[in-house]
Parts: C-alpha cells; sequence; structure tokens
C-alpha cells in the first residue's frame, strides 16, 4: 500500500499568522505541585494574554471542564473543549500543522502526526502511560476535519524550529536519541522530516539546555528562529556553568551554517537566567508516584527565556523575577521591534519541565 | 441581571437544509443489550445513510473513541469527537438550533439550552445520574462556538416539533408534566417557548404514545410536521389497542386546530406497527443495575414510523420487517415525492427507549 505523504506543503514560522493557538490544561498531581492550582493560575495567564491576541482553544479533562469553563467566562476569545490527556503539553502532542504552497491542494492547511513517545518510552520517558496524549493530534485534525498525515518518527514539535523557509533547526541529543528512534540513522531522520515538513535544510545542533533530562535537549530550550535567517540562543559567559560549553558549540555550529536559502545567520544571545533549583516546598506539593519522574529538591530547573511564544504581533516570554528579565526583554524588542512583548511569570510551568512555548500550538491560518 | 433570552430567531424545521447532524454512540450496556453491539451496527447503518446526504459528527466516550474512528475510516462525511455522555439520545440532550431570521444578527445560528432531568428526574428518569448529558448542548455549542441561550424550562428536543414558520406541536403529558416542570402553569410553560424557540402558537395533544414511559409520550413518537401545514401521525384502527384513544383524541384537537400561519392541518396517518414486545433473549442481554430503569421481558416496545428523520434530501424512517412497514413507507413517498425514501430496520434503537429521530439533532445551515 502505498504510503500517504503531504505534497506541496511547508512549515510555517510560528511568527507567521495564526487562526488560533491550542493548549493544555495542567491536572496532573504527581507533576503540578499543591493539587495544580499554582500552575493552573500561570496558565491561565498565559491563557488570558494570547487570547487578547488571537483565539485560544483550551482542551481538558471531561472532569475539569466546567471548572474551566467557567474560569473564562467573561473571555469570548477562549473555546473549552473536553478531550483526555495524560498531561498539557499540546507543542508535543498536537499536530504540526503545515500549509500549502501553492493554494492548490484540497486542502489548504494540514497537520503531521508524529510518534509520541513520552519524550523517551517505557524506561526514559516521563510517564509511564501516553495513550490519550497519543491520540490528541489526531483528535484535533479530527474536530477540526483537517487531513492527517501519519509519519513514524518519533518527534515532538518542541524538537523543531523552523523559519518557514525551508530550514529546520534540531539537536542531535534529542531527535537522534536511542530513546527515540534507535532503528533510524541520520539521513533516514533527515528525509523523513523533509518529506513530512516540507523543509531542505536541517542544522543540526549537538546537545540541549543542560539538565533538560525530560525533553533530552529540545531546540525550543536552546536555539530558535525569530526571523529569516535569526535565531536566539540560550547563553552563559560564565565558564563554570555546564551550559556553557553547550551554548558554545552550537554558537559554533550556528557561524558557520547556511539557511536553505543560503543565507548565514545573525545570532541574538539571550542570557541564561538563574540559575535555578527546585525548593523543598516546591518539591513536596507534587504527589510522588510511579506513574511519573520523581520532582527532586534542589535540582536545577530548567529554565530559559528561549522558550518564548509568538502569537499574533506580541511576542509572549517567561519572566523569573530577576534582573535578566528586563534585560532579555530589551534584546527580544530590538529583534521584533513591531511586535509587543509581554512577560508571563513562568516559573510554575518551569516547575513541571517545559516553558510557556511547550503549552502552545500554533495553528497557522489557512489563506 | 437581565436574562439574555434570543431575539430575531426562528426554530427552523428539520426539513430545511442541514450543515450537518448530531449523533450519540450507544455505550451503556444496563440500557443496550449484549454489549451494545446490535445497537452500534444499527447506529452505525443510520449515521451511514445520513453520511450520503449531509456531514455527521458522532460523539462518543474516551474509551471508545479509537474504535469509533477506525469503523468509519472510510467514510469522509463521519467526524468522531469526544464527549461524555451517559446516554446517546442526541434530540434530547443535544441543543436546539435557531437561526436569525433576518441575518442581522451577530450570529446567524445560535442554541438554545434547555434543562435535561433525563425524562422525569430522580424518582421517574430513565437512570440516575445525568451529569453529562445535561452538558452535551453547552459543550456542543462552545465547541462549534455558537451562542449558547439557557432556560430554565426542562423539555427535550423530543417533545416538540415545529413547521419552522411559528407553530410547535407538543403533548401535554410530557412537557406539562409534574416530573418536568411542577411549578410552572401552561402559560409561563408557554411564554417560555415562545420566547426560546421563536415560535407563536402551540398545538397541544393530550397524550403520547401508549407504553412510552420513558419519555412520558414525547410527541416525535406520536404527530410531527413534515411540511407546512402538514402532520403524520399514528394511527391505528384497532379500537381494541390502548392506542386507538390516544391517537383519536389527538386526532380530534388537530382537525380543528390552525397554525400559526392561520392554516388548518392536513393530517397523514401512519400506521401503527406490531405492536411488538420485548423477547426474553432481548431481555435477558442487558446488564440489569440499580442505575438506570429495566428493561422487562414482554413489555409492549414503543414502534412509530412517525420517530424517523428528515435529511437533506431525503427521508430516513424506521423498519420493522412487517408490512407496515411499505405501506408507511408509501404514505411518506406520497407526502414529500421529491426526497428519497431510506429505512433502516430500527428494532434494537426501539429496544433502548426511543428511534431514530430520537439519536439525531440537526445543525441547521446558518445562511
Amino acid at each position: 500500500m502505498a504510503v500517504d505523504v503531504p505534497s506541496g506543503f511547508r512549515f510555517p514560522a510560528e511568527w507567521e499568522r495564526h487562526k488560533q493557538t491550542w493548549i493544555g490544561w495542567p491536572e496532573r498531581l504527581d507533576n503540578w505541585r499543591d493539587n495544580a492550582v499554582p500552575a493552573q493560575n500561570t496558565f491561565e495567564e498565559v491563557i488570558r494574554t494570547i487570547a487578547e491576541f488571537e483565539p485560544v482553544t483550551v482542551i481538558v479533562s471531561a472532569n475539569s471542564w466546567t471548572q474551566v469553563r467557567e474560569r473564562f467566562k467573561d473571555n469570548h476569545n477562549v473555546r473549552v473543549i473536553e478531550m483526555s490527556t495524560d498531561d498539557c503539553w499540546l507543542r508535543d502532542t498536537g499536530p504540526i500543522f503545515i500549509v500549502s504552497r501553492t493554494g492548490e491542494s484540497s486542502c489548504q492547511l494540514c497537520g503531521v502526526d508524529f510518534v509520541f513517545n513520552a519524550w523517551g518510552g517505557v524506561k526514559e520517558g516521563c510517564y509511564v502511560n501516553w495513550d490519550k496524549d497519543a491520540m490528541i493530534a489526531w483528535k484535533i485534525l479530527e474536530l477540526e476535519r483537517f487531513k492527517r498525515y501519519v509519519s513514524n518518527l518519533v518527534l515532538e514539535g518542541g524538537a523543531v524550529s523552523t523559519d518557514g523557509q525551508g530550514t529546520l533547526l534540531a539537536t542531535e541529543e534529542c531527535v537522534l536519541h536511542s530513546n527515540r528512534n534507535p532503528n533510524w540513522s541520520r539521513d533516514m531522520i533527515e528525509k523523513e522530516l523533509k518529506l513530512y515538513l516540507g523543509v531542505e535544510k536541517i542544522i543540526w545542533l549537538p546537545l540541549g539546555v543542560y539538565g533538560d533530562h525530560d525533553t533530552n535537549g529540545h531546540v525550543d530550550n536552546l536555539c530558535v528562529f525569530v526571523g529569516p535567517g535569526k535565531v536566539v540562543i540560550h547563553w552563559t559567559e560564565d565558564k563554570e556553568d555546564p551550559q556553557y560549553e553547550r551554548s558554545l558549540r552550537a554558537f559554533q555550529i550556528l557561524e558557520t551554517s547556511r539557511d536553505a536559502k543560503g543565507r548565514s545567520l545573525s545570532i541574538h544571545k539571550l542570557p541564561v537566567p538563574g540559575p535555578f533549583y527546585r525548593t523543598e516546598l516546591e518539591a513536596s506539593g507534587v504527589i510522588s508516584t510511579s506513574q511519573a519522574v520523581d520532582r527532586k529538591v534542589n535540582e536545577r530547573l530548567v529554565a530559559s527565556y528561549v522558550n518564548f511564544y509568538f502569537a499574533n504581533n506580541v511576542l509572549i516570554m517567561p519572566s523569573f523575577g530577576e534582573p535578566w528579565d528586563s534585560e532579555a526583554r530589551k534584546i527580544f524588542q530590538s529583534i521584533v521591534p513591531e511586535r509587543q512583548i509581554r512577560q508571563v511569570a513562568a516559573r510554575e510551568i518551569i516547575l513541571g519541565g517545559g516553558g510557556i512555548h511547550c503549552v502552545t500550538q500554533q495553528q497557522p491560518e489557512d489563506a
């Protein structure tokens, strides 16, 4: 049987116009501390901020539907949908939307559904059962009546960044990891990504952010496109920080890389915030189970300004309550002067293992 | 606080153009025999028949989503959505859609969400918990981004039939029942129906179909509009049949009634099929629980040709494998000569307490 693969599609950049944003709702008490209340309040702020700029669909469990619907009853740009999940990371569990290059396809917009294995499978993943999360991309595409293309590659949306013009950024640490795609060569993976995402060139960075065991080094914590030929990188000048060497190696590759259009890249350094560590109070608020990774006291948190989100006319970045917040904001403002910059205090999301980018998934306009 | 009520809307007749049909999926084993398999096969036939003529959205539990999605994988007109339910009767649990009369409203189409109490509340209802069913209308309207109007009246969609031109048919037995609206006078109920459904005239028939304890005499088993000024009625010439008196009393009222436009009604008699009784095999296949009404052996089934469904260009009627089937078909064909007539063997739906009409809900076109 012939495999059904997309043809004539491209993977739009996040800064292109969105139809809406999809976002999950944090509920699992073995990952989100204190009955998930602080996380839910933070997610509410992320959702309300995005909804100032574009419609948001929030997917929640049947049990939480009424409560979440009531929470946003004043906001007509927020839609709440019942959908079963294992956790709330729509960046990684949602579909990757691709759009027709020419407008001649029967569908202007469709979605790619890669395999999800909870960031590492049975032994190394973040939770032991991910049946529900594995269905989310399919369910969203079904709900919106979009065509679904199925790839056998294990890949999360946070593992790639695109310029919308044929170039993809990814880390070897994650996408080539034996807990994702042990039987795929780099060449096979490149071919699959090019086929399903309509890209021509992949720039491989060796390692992601230090301590990012959850995702095995997702590129969206380390280095992402902010415009054609333009990236931001998680950067420290502190040679004692184990992040230093990781960022430097990425920088050296980026310096000598060309994108799919043959351009060299302008590289903007964003300061590493913190370092921050999980407090005893924070660790004790999580109900430890055998179902999910332990959240240990004093472990270094994966905090990164790179983990921001573009919505229509805005860039939504994390803040951590420290001086680097304003420094990072200035850098973003200089890179995207035409956009508003908004900050959301993101520590509660960081505690759960991700960032603002990780909890969102943009649906591009199909025009 | 001012109550938000619809203004400038009308309740379209079922024979007007649909955008799609909503339908539930039978799953509860204390109502559907033999693990619900025969019912599911019948629902599949209803869904496939409708989907030949218009899109269908099937709502199913999280547990069944994959299986049902796979069942219809060959059919691009069928969409499968995860939504929690207590049972599958979208006619009664779904929203009643109303459309703008003038096209000047901010929304062309919106929905009314009446109170659902499982056809009679804690003591007399069909099941003891209906939390999930009570949310369905709201969830569907939210999903489709339609405005929702909330009425405090207990009403199911099967309790009313409209001509789309300001007239409503209902039975006193159901809508005025003390297990629905004990504190509402007839006058108050009339006002509420007129306000929310945009109708001007209500024709009250005293009683529904004999033995219809489940719905307390839903009008959609007894008598419904099939065109402006035109109704069909469940009819027997057998004076020994307890149905005889019920149909006669309705007929006498219909004969002397005028609709909202001042027209008298042409009344078309559809033969009472059967009578049919629940067999021992059928009764024993239901897992009896304290959660739902018992399905007893030898009880008379509420089988009615009136319980049919209009989809675009088609009339889908039940068949029961008896000579009346072709008689009823001829009557329908003479009433709606421009439509295809399709028959689906409906005994399995009847066993669960309803008919083809009860499991559907049309969403009108909004143009």
